[in-house]
């Protein structure tokens, strides 16, 4: 199959930048001593999660447990479920560690250690858990310094429950685009992580894992002493947003959509596409950015950056093409109906799930067909 | 099944509610002397669908041609395909026809024209067309007065082309919010679709369908006179956005995303919930509207609306419940972790499309599965 076989809109991904974008990370994570733990939330697809792996990356990191339970059947023994584990998801999480899942949980608070203690004492079981650290005060997890960190750890309950780590994400790195504010904020989520797993430790914890990691911090981090393991997902793609960040240029972003022109408002200067914000996914990531993309920036059919065209606005199936500053009035001549694009994403996580399957472009111009899976 | 044996994020549909919001327009429309074909983009679901269909409606709208396949399977033949036909559908839209659909197609250009004639010819098929009207200078479509409109109407040829109509979509309804612009929108639907419709059989054209509709102009209508159909989606669930234009309660709301509490960051008052963007959308719909829910409006498990509570925050997996104002230090034991709750939508045709399935919960408390299909 070529390109232009395709029915648009078609989830692309181009194989060449793909494969760049894990060695890169790779190679990053391998030179500061730590095994990469890549998180496949972001393609949710067997054929890129075997590309991590074959070049080098130790384990999975899941966002739910429907995702565990599909990497699982295909193969993969070592994941780590990296959002806390409700008491209803407790039985599935058993089931898949009963069918020699090598299945690590995550808690981040006495409530909830509790319930995996109770349930893995009365099911006869061991849960490998980790418990989540707050280094950037964003999110989830408890902070290094916090009392509860020990609270937890005790309310495990040894042998129920196995206290293999802590593991921490500072999300907070998706606002910074300087170097030195993404340097300074890799350290921190290192030293946070660091330092909480040495609380454990001196309360008689093993904790052998200390695992941290997003994709802006995996990539600015100059030191990683103390880490054993990272963790990133949407680099494998990248995006808009990354680009925005600082850590990509649109040139190594591997996920586009494309998609065809079907109309035009020439006094305004617009082509209708049929990748509307059902295709792009509602993502206005780079809105608060230094640069606004909108639903996302134009790509000539080859990939080639069309600079100033974007979706500037969106409906369900319809994306309205348009050229910022001056209005492209010579835009049904230029690209008349039909015309293909390919869209680069702000978000790739987000515009990958409006998908069932990705079209795989290879450097010979041939495509193949992966699918994906929805997260539930 | 109940509603706690449900692993979450589930989305979840109340039948009863489903039911009122179909009887509801179904009897708007009906009272102004049109037919209603209901928009079947938002809930991709054949019981749904069905549902309509029980209550009156003839014939459905979709937005992809994947739809169209999807329901033809299902045994609903009338089906209106209502994006301008992208020259690399025609072959798909072809096949349909072959198989016995009576699929109606949209165009708004010369360009687009030539080719669905030029390949009717070829195939020796014709093509039922509808010329898309713009009545409020919002997206795509050909305004009531301009040449274009006769210039289409001749590039269509009979016999391969026949023109079965106009149709037109006033989406900016959904920047209004009081009755008097709702009424005014829905006469300027009206007037300007009616006004293409008479300058086509002025000239000659047949035009016997003027489709119009959204739903907020749908049901503020006062008068369809000239319209023999309308079309509207969104209100067989409606939405925190339809909330906020005024044209449903929050009470009428029928899609929810079922939810459960992981964690909590008490000094800050906030719940963490397993319902983050991926479930929820990244639909910020409400976010330039009077109200701003967030990425949602919590309610408690039976529906009741939870008034103050919002997702003030979200990540993929993870969402952030606080209260607005005063931060609820009683949180974590307000919900405990494992509490669920229902989080109602920005927007439902956005939040849907991130679920492979529904489960529809009856009056009695039993939920039943219903499967939705991807747009392409």
């Amino acid at each position: 199959m070529k390109l232009t076989d395709l029915i648009t809109p078609v989830a692309l991904i181009d194989l060449p930048r793909m494969q760049h974008n894990i060695e890169r990370m790779q190679a990053q994570v391998a030179s500061l001593g730590a095994t990469f733990r890549p998180h496949v939330k972001t393609s949710k697809c067997v054929q890129a999660t075997e590309a991590q792996i074959q070049a080098g990356a130790q384990g999975i990191t899941v966002s739910t447990i429907k995702e565990a339970e599909q990497f699982f059947a295909a193969g993969i023994r070592d994941i780590l479920y990296a959002v806390g584990l409700a008491p209803s998801k407790l039985a599935a999480a058993a089931a898949l560690i009963g069918k020699g899942c090598d299945l690590k949980v995550l808690t981040d608070s006495v409530q909830s250690a509790q319930a995996m203690a109770a349930f893995a004492k009365a099911q006869g079981l061991n849960f490998k858990v980790l418990i989540e650290i707050d280094t950037d005060d964003h999110r989830s997890g408890i902070k290094p310094e916090s009392a509860a960190l020990l609270a937890v750890a005790q309310a495990l309950e040894s042998p129920a429950c196995e206290i293999v780590g802590v593991m921490t994400h500072a999300g907070s790195s998706y606002d910074l685009n300087t170097p030195e504010a993404l340097i300074a904020m890799a350290e921190q989520e290192r030293a946070g992580c660091v330092r909480a797993a040495e609380r454990l430790r001196q309360a008689g914890f093993a904790c052998p894992i200390v695992s941290i990691g997003s994709t802006p911090t995996a990539l600015s981090a100059k030191n990683l002493e103390g880490v054993t393991e990272v963790r990133a997902g949407v680099y494998v793609f990248f995006d808009l947003v990354m680009h925005n960040i600082g850590v990509c240029t649109k040139n190594e972003i591997a996920l586009s959509v494309l998609t065809s022109v079907i109309g035009h408002q020439e006094e305004k200067g617009w082509a209708i596409v049929d990748a509307g914000w059902m295709a792009m996914s509602r993502d206005r990531g780079t809105q608060k950015q230094t640069t606004d993309f909108g639903y996302g920036q134009v790509c000539e059919l080859d990939g080639k950056v069309l600079e100033g065209y974007t979706i500037s606005g969106a409906n369900q199936e319809h994306g309205i093409v348009s050229r910022a500053g001056q209005p492209d009035l010579e835009i049904a001549k230029r690209f008349p109906i039909g015309t293909q694009f390919r869209i680069l994403p702000n978000h790739a996580c987000a515009t990958g799930a409006q998908f069932p399957e990705y079209q795989a472009l290879d450097a010979q111009g041939t495509v193949q067909t992966w699918s994906r899976f929805y997260g539930w």
